[in-house]
C-alpha cells in the first residue's frame, strides 16, 4: 500500500499543522466546523520531503492521489480542463511555520485558450475571464517558469501606453486579448517552450515549484536566522476557485464579527453584488455596508449571520473573514483573528468574559501589551491625511502637533509666555534641555537611539518623541531644519526647509514626521480598561514600579497602578534653574570646604524632593539612586554659557574651561561616574543620605510612612558598595533614625562584573536592581549613543532579531542576569531583585524577568499598565 | 596541667608558623640549625587568642611560663632587673602572616634608672646607655602607654635647639640625662602615673600591647581587605638584647653570602668593631669591607665563614644576615633571602644548580619574572644622582635621556636629520604619533593609564615610557611643560618649566621624570640568562607568542623566543606616510567604488607587510587581526591637518570636517569598530583577506611555510563572526588556496557577551584569543583612557589590590574567562585558546592563564622572556 500524501479538507483538523502546514490545517478546521469553504485538499509535508529526498520526483502514489482529489472537486458539472464549465484551482504553499521567501500563491490554474471561453460564458464577463488568464500566465510564468516579472510588467505598461490607459482596469477585452498573446509569446521566447496549456501539466509544475521553493536561498537563510529546522518541509494546498461575479445572485464581501474600531458587538463589514474581491481593492465600485444585504439577499444574510456565530463560538475571538457567493452558494474563503484598535481589543476581551465566551485568563493572554500604549497617549485622527516628510525611531509613543523651536530656552518662552504648543527639535538633547522638554508637546531629534537621552526622558514624561531621525539636518544656529528628497503626493521629490515657528506633527507611535497641524484624539482610559488591569493584577506575581522622580510623574505612576518607585534618579533633580548653579559650584570646587558649602545649599532642595515623593508614595517603597552621571554633564558646553556661569559664580571663565577640559573623557560611559564619585567625594553621597533621612523624618511627623531604599549605582566590586553603605549608615546614626525609619541599602547591577560576583555583593546588599541599559552597553559593547550607526544594519542583517536596547538580549545579557540571580540567591535566598532599565517597560523583557524569578520590574510611568499586563501574561503562561 | 603557651627558640621550627608566627618560627629554625641567635622565646598565637577571649587577662600559666623563660635567659651573670649586669630584652609581634598596622618592636626592655648604670658600666659608654634608655621610654611611651610620639619629638627637638645641636647623635651625656628626665615627666603628666620602672611590669604591659594591637582598627581593616581571618591571632617574640659596642672584642656587621649585584660567589659585606647597628645607619663611622675582618678578628671571621656556609646550605639561597659580636661571642640577629639585581638573581640561580645546591625547578621558581625587565632594557647608572621632578606610571620599562620635543614631526626632524636623542612629551599620544615614537628614545605623557596608547605602543617597541604623569602640564603650542611645586634638594619648592630642547631623563621602570642627562647602562643578556630560559622552556606547557607587526619587532620577538605572533594589529600598518592618505581616502569614500579604489591601493602594501612577517616567522603560527579601531582614528584632528588632507585628496575641507563630525562618537570604545566595520563595509575585510592569502602564496614560492590564523575582532554574537568568516572563505576560494595554504579563522574574546556565549561561537571558530584589555574595560566598566582619574584612588583604598589593567582581575574578569573556556571546550574540547591582551606579559596573569588551561599567551616582544618564565613557574607550581 502506498502512503497517504493527500488529505481532503474534511479529513484534517487544526491539530495537524506539522503534516498539513498552518494554512491546510486551518482550512480543514473550518471545513469540519460546517463552514462552507471552497473544496480542496492538501499535499502533506511528508510528500514534500519524499519529493526532496527523491531528487525531484514524486514518491509513489502522490500524483495519483492528487488526481483523485482533483476529481472529487469536479462537482456541479465543473471539470478540470472542461472548456464548457472549467474547474479552476489555486495552488498555495503552506509550511507549519509561516515563512517569507517561499513561493506563495498561483490563482486560476486550469485556464487555457479553451477554458477561458467557458469562464467568459459562465461569468458573462469576457474581460474578467481574459484578465484571469493574463494573471495566470504572469504569475505562473514568473514563479514556476522563471520568466522575470519585470518583463511582463513592461508589456503591460507599453500596452497601457499604446491604448492611452491610466489604470490596469482601463484595458478592454481587445487589449487584454492582445496582451495574453504577447505574454504567451514572451514565455515561449524566454523558455523555448509553449506555455503549458494542459491543466494537469500546470498543476504538476506548480506543485513542484512549491516543493522546490522550500530550498531556495532566501527561505533557507530565513530558516537559519530563525532556527527553523531545514527538514520539516512545506505542504501544498489546492483549492477550487469560486467567483462572485457570475450573476446577480453572486457577490463578495469582508466582515468582522465585532466592530474592530470600538469592539462593540455589532456585525460589521462591506459587500458587493456581482463582483470579485479585486473590484473592492481596485476601488472601481464602492462597497455597501453589510447590513444592507438583509434587503438585497435576505437568505444569504441569514446564512452569514449563522456563520458569524459559528466562527466566534469556534474561534472565540473577533473574526475577520472573507466570503464569496457564487450562484447563490455562500463560501467562506478565509477567516482570521481580526486586527483591532487597542480600545476594541480591551472592550471585546472584557465583553467576551462577561458573555462567558472566554475566561479572564484568556482575556489577559490575548491582549498585545505594547498595544496599550495607544490608550495611554493621544493619537492623530486616523482619517487625517499625513504629509510624511521623514521617519525616525518610535522613541516615545503618542501624537503631537506644535510650532518648531530649536532650543529649550525659546521653547519655555513660547510655551509659558505665549501659551503656544511647541515641538522641540534638536540634533540631540542633553540634560540641559530638561526644562525645554517639559514645556514641549513633543521632541524630535536627528541623532540617538531608543535609549538616547531624548527617548528616555520623553518616555518618562509620557511625551511623544521621534528620535534618531537621520534624514533631518538640524541647523540650530540658523533656526531651521532641512529634509532632502521628500517624495510629495504629486510623486515628485523636493527639498523641504522647516523654519522656527512652522507647524509640524510627530507621531511617536509610528516614527513619522509630518508637515502641518494634524487633529489629535485625546487618550481616555477607565471602564473596561480598569477591569482588565484589575484582572491582570490578580494573576501577576511580580510587582510593577515606576522610574520617576518629578512629583507630577510620580503621581501619574501611582495613578497607573505603580507599586512604588523603582528608580528615582537624583541627578534629574539638579537641573532646575535654582539648583544647577549650586551643582556647578560643587563641581567646580577646588577643595573640600567649597564642595561642602555648595552641597549644603543643595541639601534643602533635595530634601524637599524626597518629601514630595514619599508623600505621594505613602506606604509604598521608593528606591532612590545616589548621584550617577559624570560631573561634566552638569557643566555648560557653549562658550556663552561658560561666560554666564563665570559671572554667576564670580569665577574666571578660563578656570571653568580648564575644569571642563580636565573632566573631559574619552568614554564617559565607562568613566568617572556612579559610585566612583562617592568613593572619591564621599561628601556628595553624605549630603544625599542626609536629605533622604531628613525628608523621611519630616514626613513621618505628618503621619506618612516612607519606605526608603537607597541604591548605589555602577558598583562593580563589593568593596565599593560597602564603602558607600558605610557613609549612608554613618549619616543614619548621626540623625538617630533607628526605631523611627527603616531603610535598606542596595545596588544596581549594571556592570557585568557585579553580576559575575553577585554572591559577594548580595552578602552585603539588601536588594539588587538590574540596570539593563548599562548592562547591555557593557555586555554587548554597544554605546547606546553611538550604536544607531550600525545597530540598524545589525537588526536588518538578522544579527540581532530586535535591538538589544529595546528587548533584553536573552542569550547574552539575559544569561548574565541568570548567573547574577543564581549567585545572589545562593547566599541570600530571599533577596529582592528587580529591574529598572528601559527594558522594564518592554513586554518580552518583562516576561523574561518573570521567568528569571525577579521580584519586580520598574519602568516609565506611562508603561506601568503595559508591564502589569505583561507580568500577568508571564505568570499565566508559566502556569499553563 | 596548664597549656603550653611559651616556646623557647630551641623548641620550635620553621613548620610551626601558625602557632609561633612567622618571625618566631624562623628564629627557632635558626637556633635549631646551630646558628647562634640571641636567646629568646615565643608566646604562642594560642596565648593571644586565649587572652582576647578572656577580655584582656592572661590564660592560666601564660605569665608563669613567661617568667620561667626569662629566667632561662639569665645566663653569663645577667639578670632581668639586675642593676649590675642587666638582662635587656626586645619584644616583637609576629603573626603567621606579616601585617602592617600592628605594634612592631620595643627594644631595651628592662632598663630603668638603676639598670641604666649597669649598662653604662658594662659598655663603658654612659652616653650609649642613656640613649638606650631614652629610646625605651619613647617607644614604650608611644606604643604601650599611648603618649603621642609627636610630644617626645618636640622635647627632643627643643633639647637640640637648646644645646645648639644639629643631629640626635650630637647630644652628649648631660643633655641625654636631662632628656630622660623630661621624657619621664611627660609620661607622668600624660598618663597620671610614673613610667613603669620594674622590668616585669614593663614586660607585662608590652606583651598585652602586642596582643591588643591585633584588634586595632588599621590591622582589622587590613585583614578585611586581604581576606586574612580575624581569629588567628599574633605571637609575641621576646629576645635577649646583645651589644656590639662593649669593647674591642665586640662589633657588628651585615653580610651577603654572594655579591647581590653580580651574583658572584664571594663573601660580601661590611663590619665595624666596637659599634652598634645604629652607628652604621647614622653614618657616623664608615664600615670596613668584611674581608678585612680576617686580620682584625681572625677567629670570629672563621666562625662567620662557617655561618655563611651553614646558612646557604640550609636556606639554599643568597642570605643577607646581620651579626653582632658581644665580648667575643658571635650572634646572628637575623637572616633573610638577599635582595639582588636581576643579573645576580639569574647568575646565582644558575650557579647554584651547577653547584648541586638547588634543582632546575627551584632555580626557575625563585626568579621574580618581572625582574627580568631589568635585563632587557637599558638602566640608569645606579650611582647617578636623580633630580626627580615628577612621577608617573611605570608604563614601559627602561631608562632614556634625550632632548624634549612636543610633536612627532619635530621628533623625526631632530632624530633623523640631526641625529639627536629625543624624548617625546605629549599630553597623550594617538596613532598619528607612531612615527614620532619610533624615533624617540622615550615617551612621556601627562594623561592615560597603563594601557593607554602611549603605554601599549611603547611596550611593543621596547621603549621607555612614563605615562599618566598628571603633575606635568604640557603646553604643546608654546612648546614647554611645567611642573609646579617641585621639592628641590635644598628642601625648597619651585615651579619648573622645561622647554623644547632641554634634556630630561625618564625611567620607565620607576615612573620617575628627572632633569638633565643621566648616564645609562645598556642591557645585556646571554650566558646564564639563556641557560635559565632554556630550562624554563623545558617545564612550561603554554606557548608564548608576541604581539607585533612591524618587521623589526617581529624579529626581536623571534630572538626573545616567541613561538609565533599572537596578535598582528593590521591597523598599525596603515599609519605610515605612504599609507595614511589612502586609508583616509577609504574612510572619506562616499560610495563603494571610491572605497574599493582606495582599498586597492592599500592592498599591495599590506601584502608586503604580511610577506615580511611570514618570512621571519617561517613555520610558526601568525595570528592576524582584521581592522579594529573606529575609522575616525585615521582622520586628522587639527584644522591645519584637515586643510592639508583636503589638498592631498583634492576635496573640500568642509567635506572632511563633516565626515569627522559624522564619525564622532560619545563612547568610541563601544562604538563603530571591530567586526562591525566588516559587517557594514565587507570590502575592507575582503581586501585584508586577499592581502593575507596573496602574501602566503608568494612566500610559499620561496620555500617559506606561512601558518595563517585570521582573527575577527570585537565579536559579540556568533552571526557577526560567521559573516566575516564567509568573506574570508570566499576570498580563499577565489584565490584557490586550497591544497596550498592551510588557514584558520578565529575570534577575539573581548566583549563580555562573546565569553558568555562561547559555546555557540566555538562551534564556528577555529581558535579563540582573549583580548583582556577590552574585556576588562567592559566587564569592570572602566575606560582605560579615563580611569587613571579614579583607579589610583581605588588601588590606594584597597578596592582593587592591583589595577585590573595591570594584572587580570581574577574574581571578575577571570571568572568570565573561566565561563568562556568551559563553554567553548564543552563543544570543542581541543579548541586552541590564548590571550593577547597586555596581561599576557604580566607574570601573575600568565599563571592565571595556565590554571585556566589556555594554550598560549601573547605579549609585547620585550616581555616574551618574562612570560616564558612565568609559564614555567605556573606549570611547576601546579605539579608540586
Amino acid at each position: 500500500m502506498t502512503k497517504k500524501f493527500v488529505y481532503s479538507f474534511n479529513e484534517g483538523n487544526a491539530g495537524m499543522k506539522s503534516l498539513l502546514g498552518g494554512k491546510g490545517a486551518n482550512l480543514a478546521e473550518m471545513t469540519n466546523h460546517s463552514i462552507n469553504v471552497p473544496g480542496g485538499f492538501t499535499i502533506t509535508t511528508e510528500g514534500c520531503n519524499a519529493y526532496r529526498a527523491g531528487n525531484g520526483s514524486y514518491p509513489d502514489g502522490l500524483w495519483d492521489q492528487t488526481l483523485e482529489a482533483i476529481k472529487a472537486l469536479e462537482t456541479s458539472g465543473k471539470g478540470f480542463g472542461n472548456s464548457d464549465n472549467p474547474l479552476l484551482v489555486s495552488v498555495r504553499s503552506g509550511a507549519a511555520i509561516s515563512m517569507p521567501g517561499m513561493m506563495d500563491t498561483i490563482l486560476n490554474l486550469g485556464l487555457n485558450s479553451e477554458t477561458v471561453e467557458g469562464l467568459a460564458k459562465r461569468s458573462g464577463d469576457c474581460r474578467f475571464a481574459l484578465d484571469c488568464y493574463r494573471r495566470l500566465i504572469q504569475m505562473f510564468g514568473d514563479v514556476v517558469l522563471g520568466v522575470p516579472m519585470k518583463l511582463f510588467d513592461e508589456l503591460l505598461e507599453s500596452k497601457k501606453k499604446e491604448k492611452g490607459c491610466q489604470l490596469d482596469t482601463d484595458l478592454d477585452e481587445i487589449a487584454l486579448s492582445e496582451l495574453v498573446d504577447e505574454y504567451l509569446q514572451l514565455v515561449k521566447t524566454k523558455t523555448g517552450k509553449d506555455f503549458p496549456s494542459k491543466p494537469r501539466e500546470q498543476l504538476d509544475l506548480a506543485i513542484k515549484a512549491v516543493f522546490d521553493s522550500w530550498d531556495n536561498k532566501r527561505a533557507a537563510k530565513y530558516r537559519l536566522l530563525n532556527s527553523i529546522p531545514h527538514d520539516i518541509g512545506t505542504a501544498v494546498n489546492i483549492q477550487s476557485m469560486v467567483f462572485g461575479n457570475i450573476g446577480m445572485n453572486s457577490g463578495t464581501g469582508v466582515a468582522f464579527t465585532r466592530d474592530p474600531s470600538t469592539g462593540e458587538r455589532e456585525f460589521f463589514g462591506e459587500y458587493l453584488i456581482n463582483a470579485q474581491g479585486e473590484d473592492v481593492v481596485a476601488g472601481i465600485r464602492t462597497p455597501k455596508p453589510i447590513n444592507q444585504m438583509e434587503q438585497d439577499m435576505p437568505e444569504r444574510f441569514e446564512e452569514l449571520k449563522q456563520v458569524y456565530q459559528t466562527l466566534e463560538n469556534h474561534y472565540r475571538d473577533i473574526q475577520d473573514f472573507e466570503f464569496t457567493i457564487e450562484s447563490g452558494v455562500l463560501f467562506i474563503l478565509q477567516t482570521r483573528n481580526g486586527k483591532r484598535t487597542a480600545q476594541a481589543a480591551v472592550k471585546s476581551a472584557v465583553d467576551m468574559v462577561n458573555e462567558g465566551l472566554i475566561t479572564k485568563e484568556e482575556a489577559i493572554l490575548r491582549m498585545e501589551p505594547a498595544q496599550l500604549d495607544q490608550l495611554l497617549h493621544p493619537m492623530f485622527d486616523p482619517k487625517a491625511e499625513r504629509n510624511v516628510i521623514a521617519r525616525g525611531l518610535k522613541a516615545s509613543p503618542g501624537a503631537a502637533s506644535g510650532k518648531v523651536v530649536f532650543d529649550s530656552d525659546r521653547a519655555v518662552l513660547l510655551a509659558e509666555d505665549t501659551d503656544e504648543k511647541v515641538i522641540l527639535v534638536r540634533t540631540e538633547t542633553s540634560p540641559e534641555d530638561i526644562h525645554g522638554m517639559h514645556v514641549s508637546k513633543g521632541i524630535l531629534t536627528a541623532r540617538g537611539g531608543m535609549t538616547s537621552h531624548a527617548a528616555v526622558v520623553a518616555r518618562g514624561m509620557g511625551k511623544s518623541c521621534v528620535a534618531g531621525c537621520e534624514k533631518i539636518n538640524v541647523n540650530e544656529n540658523e533656526r531651521y531644519f532641512q529634509v532632502n528628497n521628500v517624495k510629495m503626493s504629486n510623486s515628485q521629490t523636493h527639498d523641504i526647509q522647516v523654519k522656527e515657528g512652522d507647524w509640524i506633527s510627530i507621531d511617536g507611535s509610528t516614527g513619522e514626521v509630518m508637515l502641518g497641524k494634524l487633529p489629535t484624539i485625546e487618550a481616555k482610559i477607565g471602564g473596561e480598561f480598569d477591569t482588565l488591569m484589575s484582572w491582570a493584577d490578580e494573576f501577576r506575581t511580580m510587582n510593577v514600579k515606576a522610574n520617576a522622580e518629578v512629583p507630577k510623574e510620580v503621581q501619574i505612576a501611582k495613578d497607573f497602578g505603580a507599586h512604588g518607585i523603582g528608580l528615582a534618579r537624583t541627578e534629574h533633580m539638579f537641573f532646575g534653574d535654582d539648583r544647577l548653579p549650586w551643582m556647578q559650584r560643587m563641581v567646580m570646587a577646588t577643595d573640600l570646604e567649597e564642595r561642602k558649602e555648595a552641597l549644603a545649599r543643595l541639601l534643602p532642595m533635595q530634601r524637599k524632593d524626597f518629601e514630595d515623593i514619599f508623600t505621594i508614595m505613602d506606604g509604598l517603597p521608593v528606591i532612590i539612586r545616589l548621584l550617577d552621571p559624570p560631573l561634566h554633564e552638569f557643566l555648560p558646553k557653549e562658550e556663552e554659557d561658560i561666560q554666564e556661569l563665570a559671572k554667576t559664580l564670580g569665577m574666571d571663565a578660563q578656570n571653568i574651561q580648564d575644569t571642563i577640559d580636565q573632566l573631559k573623557e574619552f568614554n564617559p560611559m565607562l568613566g568617572f561616574r556612579g559610585c566612583r564619585l562617592g568613593v572619591v567625594y564621599p561628601e556628595i553621597n553624605e549630603m544625599q543620605a542626609r536629605a533622604i533621612f531628613e525628608a523621611g523624618l519630616n514626613v513621618l511627623e505628618k503621619g506618612i510612612k516612607p519606605v526608603i531604599q537607597i541604591e548605589v549605582p555602577l558598583v562593580g566590586k563589593v568593596n565599593e558598595f560597602t564603602m558607600i553603605k558605610e557613609i549612608v549608615d554613618k549619616v543614619a546614626t548621626e540623625l538617630n533614625v533607628s526605631g523611627k525609619l527603616d531603610y535598606q541599602v542596595g545596588t544596581m547591577i549594571e556592570v557585568p562584573r557585579a553580576a559575575l560576583t553577585a554572591d559577594t555583593i548580595a552578602r552585603e546588599a539588601d536588594f539588587l536592581s538590574f540596570g539593563t541599559n548599562d548592562l547591555t552597553q557593557m555586555t554587548c559593547g554597544f554605546s547606546r549613543d553611538d550604536s544607531a550607526k550600525f545597530l540598524g544594519r545589525y537588526v536588518k542583517e538578522g544579527i540581532y532579531a530586535t535591538g538589544p536596547f529595546q528587548s533584553i538580549d536573552k542569550e547574552g545579557v539575559g544569561y548574565l542576569m541568570r548567573i547574577c540571580v543564581e549567585k545572589a540567591r545562593s547566599v541570600k535566598p530571599d533577596i529582592e531583585i528587580g529591574i529598572c532599565g528601559e527594558h522594564g517597560g518592554d513586554p518580552e523583557s518583562v516576561k523574561f524577568c518573570h521567568h528569571l524569578g525577579l521580584n519586580d520590574v520598574s519602568c516609565s510611568p506611562f508603561r506601568v499598565p503595559i508591564a502589569r499586563l505583561a507580568a500577568a501574561q508571564a505568570a499565566l503562561e508559566q502556569s499553563i
